[in-house]
């Protein structure tokens, strides 16, 4: 429930209010920028005055997390206006412009499910927040930060009055350090922005064929041999621990067994079930090498190092991974295939619900529960198990039937470079599942999931975000929050805003781009830049052979997964076709970007003369020249209203399909479905006379959409 | 010596060489981008062919220091031509395409005095490194990285021949965490930019008033109350010395005293020779606060400290800082003025002169020896003591001439926001220098200071690079390498490329902008920002009352110093000039500039309506508006060839004037003499019927210099 109210409502439910009187609504008012949008707000014109004087008092519960929560509000605040407002709590809450109301603190560290729930009254005199725990407190402080907007005579808080609480209860995202290391940096600033979008867990992919990424004292050859020295020594994980806790956010740790372990193999080779010597495995995919299962030596060890892993941790949830075991090395160990006959377990699947089952016991001794990917469902397990779907809803949804807890993932892997409306518009309890309430009570949240075979320090943030925050609001707010383009709109906003606290999403690709050329990003390369986005990984892995030694510096690497260009270009094209059959409307802008790329062959080839780095890109923009072409051709018919002959429908059309085509550049033109709605309007411009303008509009876009070649964003 | 050869000496030089026939040298071939410039060059066309085939081997002595900066310089190197070479070393060293030979390792941590030459031989064949010790093996990897060029067959390492060695000793950057903190991941990327640019001290300024920035174990209420939880670790920090070392760099840390001292007297106010309570100094300046040099206590608390400190810092030298005690709280205790009388120390300097040797026993006794500020040298001190110079040239060759080695780093201060040029021509040792080369050996180099009263995480990188590197090569480089132009020329690519391992002093400006509106950078905003830059600390200070609480977030701290728009600008007016009396060359361009600062109030008014924080700028918007009106009108005189009206004249240098003033945006016009130079010609318009263009255009120019107001790029 989303309101914009005038004025005589407004004066009803605050009424005698001095901002009643101060701000005088119009209907121009528009809704505030929030994201995720709350269960429940009504929003009014003017607001709360910032400046020097603003500050803040807390009443009732309150504790050091609070107070540190509330000095990096003060001071995210005072950048956003560029004045300092007071700094620390003042004690007279009666004369604080804000107060704080906790009914409880929370424990130190999140848990799952705690209350997150918070409430906000903001008028012109006075804000108030109030949270049944400290936790709700942290998430409501995330939403007055949105909602700093100006009027004529500076900054104020947006007067609003907001419920709020998420709809699930676990909202997470995961990063891979293993296929390649990002620093505590990286895994900090992507912190931030999970805790400003109301997203509550960070699950840390520590471990996998490529890299094992923490210290162990009990182990060390484990992080000595199988890191290249890259891992998170155990001090720096308590601190990053520490500070996703001071930002509402718990960190759960992934040790995936009991494949995806090459790089434990290779300070401890005795683990596996194949004879050795290992390396750390430097190619991606799924490997052989798996933990042996059958020897006592492995749980001892285990128990030695997941108990080491339960001391440092304090999440609940150890998640164990169990995903895209083979079972190859299984079987071609003699000893292991005795083993099966012996204790009657027919397959590997079998094999690895034994292990599962031994390493749940290891688990619960150190006081944890677990958590895993979909395969460890095969076991026998107790109900406070978690399973993380990367098969999609319906294996989630079986699993909460069977009456396990389930977070979907596997739409929201970001290397599949889907745009955030994918995300958006994937629920993890679609309106038409057919499970029951409490099943569906079973179905906790999802997580985002960056895997990282093409993530540099460089270049994550931009694959990660502001997708991830399109995710937050699917997973914070109702199933009902849906509109896509208000989604953009605030998107927009959002993600701007996600960079002042360090991350590097859009900051990312200019920089990146200079490194390309050694220079000042040439004209030729920021238009390529602009309209190109990266194929998805199953394209990606078919065309190039790549590994984690791979730089991760060519174009590829740099543009971003749906670029605004993409919803830029649309909105020309729509508006142009809406304004049938005049054809002005933005016919100017699109021509002069049609005649951009028809000429930019030369100047992209002196560049490449300088940069040879850049020409895997050279096929793709001949593409964007004839497309250039085709497209100055198609404002000329629709602009004299002269169908064109039937062999240019075909050969343009024939352009595009060539474009659609991954090449070794990988790089993807994600706005071709517009460009079809162009060239179709322009072939069927005679149809113009036979039918009223929007009737036309509508059937050239159902046209483009049936020739739109389907989009495949999951495994 | 740099030169670029033609074929016939080139074939002399590396006769029966391939290369001599695979690359035919054109009249074009441009000199490598290289910076600082070597001691000596020669360079020739083409050169060897990069790609995964491209492998390294060390040949005599090598460490595990070297091949780790041999990993790192084929990761820099792949990531630079987008394809991995092959990674570590291979042993066949005959069939590598490069060797490395160091006549021996250098130790572990670098010192002070040591050789870094060495030596490059690169043709169409091979590439041989050589180095009498490690570290300039360290240092001729950084010159290959920068001599990677691309010709129409891909990229290739640009054949030379280069004999290096750094003129001065000690080349260094002084970073104060104090006054704004800075975190771990700064101070490294800021060691990758010194690594890059050959220099060789990273000066750690931990301690000041404002705030106590290292653990102590002895002494835990230093860093509990003294910093707002804002230190290093001991471990972080052993973490950069170690990632420093790697580099080539030493670690000089700072702990100034005996003023700048009050954030060590919040937890140890019996330290101070006042009563105290003491409370971390929000504003900057000179304050009393000073440590109590009379009581004995004292001494065992340093002894304590400083020995604990010594443990943790490997390098030879401790900074004490020992600058700025205004002994107003030693005249203010009756027993400090007792003890002076008692011990006929006549004066504060006298009593800090004491205590200074008091410190230097200290030192010694653990093993360090001593640097500090000028005021340190009126004790009686030993010859091996390193005295910094803030006070000038002159303050340092006083310094040589009584036998104390010194650096220089007064001209070299950051805040002042000299153009690069400024750093760039001011020699430590001035060629019109009286001292003798004895004495002149005693000048052990310089260090460029960024002092952070206005430094935040965001900015500092761009307030310190790419001058920096102009610095770097002012004292690596010869004396004579002192051409300005080619020395911008360079400048550009190397920034860029300080770009590549983490460095953010290029894309912060936009990534600041977008922050400062919420949303992408809109237009009038972008071209504000990139005709701005700050004004120095001196004429700041006078006009904003601002302290370490004081957001960093206004366009002040947003744009940068020595824009690349200052010498683009002065690039037309020199051409429009030059090309009198038509004054046809680049007028289009420079017409649409002023068109659209002309234009630039009504679209900034529209953008600082969301965006008050940007009201500080209105008033230069308006300058630019006038300037951009005045230039038009300028243009139009200069094509008629028809002088203006005197009161014109006037009236438009006098809106320079205006412009030229700090307002409270203290945002500065840094190309005002390009444009004054450009109202002179239009006033002057008539002259050029009495003389030749080239004479009036001196004239003019001539005129312009006249008439702009000095610049104080100093205290």
């Amino acid at each position: 429930m989303v309101q914009i109210l005038r004025l005589p409502v407004a004066i009803m439910l605050i009424s005698a209010c001095v901002w009643a009187f101060d701000s005088v609504p119009t209907p121009s008012t528009p809704a505030p920028n929030l994201l995720p949008l709350p269960a429940s707000m009504r929003a009014y014109s003017g607001g709360l005055k910032l400046d020097g004087s603003f500050t803040v008092a807390t009443t009732r519960a309150s504790d050091a997390r609070l107070e540190r929560a509330i000095q990096r509000f003060q001071q995210r605040l005072g950048a956003k206006i560029g004045t300092a407002v007071q700094f620390g709590l003042v004690s007279d809450a009666n004369a604080a412009k804000m107060t704080v109301q906790c009914g409880a603190a929370s424990p130190n560290v999140p848990e799952l499910g705690e209350d997150e729930s918070y409430s906000l009254e903001v008028d012109a005199r006075h804000t108030t927040l109030t949270a049944n725990r400290v936790i709700g407190a942290l998430r409501g402080l995330e939403t007055l930060l949105q909602l700093v907007e100006a009027d004529g005579n500076g900054y104020l808080l947006r007067a609003v009055s907001i419920q709020d609480k998420p709809r699930f209860t676990w909202r997470g995202l995961m990063i891979d350090v293993s296929r390649h290391w990002q620093p505590v940096a990286v895994v900090k600033r992507n912190i931030d922005g999970l805790a400003t979008v109301k997203m509550n867990v960070f699950h840390w992919h520590l471990t996998d064929d490529q890299g094992f990424r923490i210290e162990s004292k009990r182990f060390p050859k484990l992080q000595e041999m199988g890191s290249d020295g890259l891992y998170y020594t155990q001090e720096q994980v308590r601190e990053v621990i520490e500070y996703a806790a001071d930002r509402g956010v718990r960190i759960v740790p992934e040790f995936d067994m009991p494949g995806h372990t090459t790089s434990w193999f290779v300070g401890y080779p005795a683990l596996a079930s194949g004879p050795g010597p290992y390396q750390i495995e430097r190619k991606f995919g799924i490997f052989d090498p798996a933990m042996d299962p059958t020897r006592e030596e492995t749980y001892t060890f285990l128990d030695g190092f997941l108990g080491e892993m339960a001391q440092l941790f304090p999440d609940q949830y150890v998640h164990i991974g169990g995903d895209e075991n083979n079972g190859k090395q299984w079987l071609a160990n003699p000893q292991i295939r005795e083993f099966m006959t012996e204790h009657q377990l027919r397959d590997t699947a079998a094999l690895q619900a034994y292990f599962t089952g031994r390493v749940l016991k290891i688990l619960q001794k150190h006081g944890k529960k677990m958590a895993g990917w979909d395969e460890i469902l095969t076991a026998d397990l107790p109900k406070d198990v978690v399973v993380q779907s990367w098969r999609g809803t319906q294996s989630l949804a079986d699993g909460a039937k069977q009456g396990y807890s389930g977070i979907l993932s596997q739409p929201y892997y970001f290397d599949h470079m889907a745009p955030a409306d994918f995300f958006y518009t994937n629920d993890p309890l679609p309106a038409n599942s057919d499970i029951t309430p409490e099943q569906a009570a079973r179905v906790l949240g999802g997580e985002s999931c960056a895997w990282s075979e093409f993530l540099s320090p460089e270049n994550i943030d931009s694959r990660i975000w502001p997708r991830n925050a399109a995710l937050a609001e699917r997973l914070w707010s109702q199933r009902d929050v849906n509109n896509v383009a208000d989604m953009y709109r605030r998107l927009e906003r959002v993600s701007v805003g996600l960079e002042q606290d360090g991350l590097t999403h859009i900051s990312a690709k200019n920089r990146m781009l200079r490194q390309v050329t050694g220079m000042p990003v040439p004209e030729a390369v920021s238009i390529l830049g602009e309209v190109a986005s990266p194929f998805g990984i199953a394209d990606r892995q078919k065309i190039r052979q790549e590994n984690a030694l791979t730089p991760l510096t060519r174009m590829s690497d740099t543009v971003i997964p749906d670029p605004p260009f993409r919803t830029h270009f649309a909105d020309l094209v729509v508006q142009l076709l809406s304004d049938a059959p005049a054809f002005s409307a933005q016919q100017a802008v699109l021509s002069r970007q049609f005649q951009q790329w028809q000429t930019l062959g030369q100047s992209f080839a002196k560049v490449e003369a300088t940069a040879p780095i850049l020409s895997d890109s050279e096929a793709k923009v001949r593409d964007l020249e004839q497309l250039g072409s085709a497209g100055l051709q198609a404002l000329q018919y629709l602009q004299t209203k002269t169908g064109p002959p039937p062999e240019w429908r075909s050969a343009s059309l024939g352009l595009i399909d060539h474009a659609e085509m991954p090449d070794d550049s990988v790089l993807r033109f994600p706005w071709l479905f517009s460009y079809r709605a162009l060239i179709l309007a322009a072939a069927n411009v005679d149809g113009l006379k036979a039918t009223t303008p929007e009737r036309w509009k509508e059937q050239v876009m159902r046209e483009a959409a049936a020739q739109e070649p389907k989009a495949k964003y999951t495994w």
